[in-house]
């Protein structure tokens, strides 16, 4: 079970390589081949068993991934590996994350179960956005949480319409909008104001940025469907499109901007006995059982 | 196409006995039978050939249901027939609904239509709310907007528990929960917050109501899904169920709420060419085309 | 300084009389009279010295309250202080509330200081409701968070007029308006979306509960304004007005509910260094300073 | 009354250079010195008896300022005359705004009036925004409506530290925050869930937009309050400030920004029997009277 084992670091911020060379040991004692990903694992000490790849060799060589890190660098190589249909499991550094849900001091209990095929397997709806120019593609990436239009620098609202699966559904002066998974229902869209979606919900969720019209509210449709954004006239040069907080890129109303399932899943790995509704009444403060 | 035709009234206010009129002397002239609804249409002064029946008798018989009135009496009206399989299609006498969503103006047009065949039809889901005590069920109702759990006359909080597929969602402090269906979410749920969601999309929305704690959401879960609502002790004789905002059940801690989705669903005619969308646009105030 | 001290205990729940007679021995021993209020304090188990009064003599007799208790029952003790100008501070017994911001183990510290006259004193709104019918007063209750106008027991929402200085505002649906002070900003009316004021804004806040209408939005106008509320004729029987959340007044049409601030204050105390924003930083989890 | 008259238009978009010709023929035939604005009447065609003026010298001469045109505009105008102590009156040339609420087809009665002495005249509270660099006074500017401090081009959240009257009130990660006059409670700060502060009410409301935490929530202070932000060091190049959605300027952590009442108000007038209630039951769609 997983033989070959990729793990993948921090980019920025203080890389906490014991915790890589714990996992690292513990792999190649259980007869595994351990990669290091080159871009977040550089500036790793040691890996004389354990060789440093560029990223695209890696992943072509891996049925594994281990993200040692928070949410945020999860996503990024999240997006990288999703056309790859390799498992990963993501380790926290700090808090609990949504996504890094196994924390340092469970490391090794987990890894040794996860060897042993004890472990639950989730899969997330991924987005793929792709910016179209006279029907030639200009753009395309993926999103684990979201895909948002937002104002450039401008302190101006946007304008813009919104196509589900080519019917008009209306048009808006806000901020931006975000189109999120289920995944990315607990980031950015929720600080926005948008509902919760359940991971296993085949849903997106159309939640807007300070919208000028009062009776505007987030809008839930079917995974399957597709969205298309065209930006108004007057906007050009004043939106882009972001992917996860972390990919940018600028729009004009030139721009068919498309946003669907992407055709390849997110396969999560959680330890056995992994509760959602924990991690969400534990991250949110909700309330526990009544006594 | 759709020889049994059934005629619901509203059950007070203005009714508008010269569209039931209207409506019925032209299903008689294409040779359909047509009866009347009893409890909603015991007043109309005339129907030598559109004979009243009690509703159950009636729902024995029709083939087609036709709602002239607004969106509480159409409610009711579906709520009764959404286990016979029966297609309805709402007339509106006052505003546009989001159910009756055709006006008295187009009503013949699209009735010569409709029975030649042309319209569109569109499943809607329907919950179902049980209550047991002691594993005995002491109460059932159909939902087609949402199933609610308040507080009644006490002007304290309720504390309730939520389980989701069996599972241990939250407690909440709060002045109750709307479980909604994509139907309900643009009546009751909306104004507590909630998100639209489309009606295509099998889900079910949760929204708290007034929740004492600030990290609270809506919580939008699979149409699959399962509810389980338990009262807190404390929360004797001051928790109701209530149904479309029109049938309404006491619990108690002792007592065991289920929600789910109905087995049958409501099966909703529109004329040709009728677009959700633009009826959001238009009841919501939302932006149209941008020129 | 405070030379006669009135105690006030919990109405229900585990009283902690160990609290309660502590705070007795150490008044007693600085030479303080100290009577016990009948109503709350009727089961405490020694009073030799300190006498168990009825409120209304014992507000007579006091020129300081001490209430042991939570912000609950700190809220009924503070209603009935209000007009007889008795400074009042308040011990908590479990969690740290808004109100009673002094946990037990720094009760003794803290009332030596107070009793040497190092202390804060705040100044907080009260509001006053009147309900007339024919001019004639049927009701008359203070409220130190919110007096909010509520459906009943009916699953219906109501309907009804608000007035601000005697010009009209709106009418709406809703499930009832919360009219809030500055000290209730923190409890029912942030449940129901309303935002927070400083205790120091002389201002009342319009909250209106799950409105109909998707634009209505909190409303904060100055503390001198009087609101008026009138219930919609079809609301007969189905509305009601509740102070903080613990006295209820059904209301009819024929009601006209007036809401002001009342010319007495409540005069809350506070330990020498007491900080509101961080009261309000560890009750709502906000950011603390940036390192 | 009201003898040197300065007249402004639109800057942008279509003027309706029909209307200034009418008032200014008007105003002259009342036998008034007229003014036209140079930066946004430079292009209109006739002016023998209105001369134009560079807004400096304009400023200097009128006792009233008539703007033609949007909120928008008016929004320029009035930040560069607050501290003229010079009434103003808006007219609308398309919509109704909630500050130019004198429709083309009144303006001639309402002047009528107003050259008269029959008028309304309204305070309203301006803020004046100051950034330091050092002690050093970098940047200066009034707001009408808001001062916003916002993330810039980055699609990353900004983190900064707010500072109430010198106390500290809490930090955040979010998009940024509005520090809203009741003038601007139903512009941007009501896109972004803002309360509706009555124009009479000295008070400033503090809006964050998109915060991380899910209990941040609109806060709202005195008029008299001096708000102080200090952007996170790691914010450098990231944060601008916004006055009114027009001027903007960015900070870094070194700097220090101080929001405040400005010394001098704006001086709105409006026709006899104006009655903002009615603006906002029109403009928001609220609820009429009962019937």
């Amino acid at each position: 079970m997983f033989q070959n084992i990729g793990i993948f670091g921090k980019y920025t911020g203080n890389q906490c390589w014991d915790n890589i060379e714990v996992l690292t040991d513990f792999l190649l004692s259980k007869s595994r081949t351990v990669y290091l990903d080159k871009p977040s694992c550089e500036k790793f000490p040691r890996h004389e068993q354990a060789p440093l790849l560029e990223r695209d060799d890696l992943l072509e060589k891996i049925d594994l991934a281990i993200m040692v890190g928070g949410d945020g660098t999860f996503l990024d190589v999240a997006r990288n590996i999703a056309d790859y249909d390799i498992p990963i499991l993501g380790i926290n550094l700090g808090r609990l994350g949504f996504l890094t849900d196994i924390s340092p001091d469970d490391m090794i209990n987990t890894m040794e179960e996860v060897l042993s095929g004890v472990y639950q397997e989730e899969r997330r709806n991924v987005l793929k956005v792709s910016v179209y120019e006279d029907g030639k593609l200009m753009f395309e990436e993926r999103a684990i949480n979201d895909v948002v239009i937002h104002k450039t620098d401008s302190p101006r609202m946007i304008e813009f319409e919104t196509f589900v699966d080519g019917r008009f559904l209306n048009s808006q002066r806000s901020d931006g909008m975000i189109i999120s998974t289920p995944t990315g229902s607990t980031a950015y869209a929720l600080s926005a104001g948008g509902p919760i979606l359940d991971p296993n919900l085949d849903a997106i969720s159309l939640v807007s940025i300070n919208p000028h019209t009062m009776s505007t509210r987030p809008y839930v449709i079917s995974g399957d469907s597709e969205v298309e954004l065209r930006a108004h006239e007057y906007c050009d040069k004043t939106a882009q499109i972001i992917c996860d907080g972390q990919i940018t890129h600028d729009i004009s109303p030139m721009h068919q901007t498309i946003v669907k399932r992407n055709p390849h899943y997110l396969r999560l790995l959680h330890p056995k006995g992994h509760d959602h509704f924990e991690l969400l009444r534990a991250k949110l403060h909700w309330g526990d059982k009544l006594s």
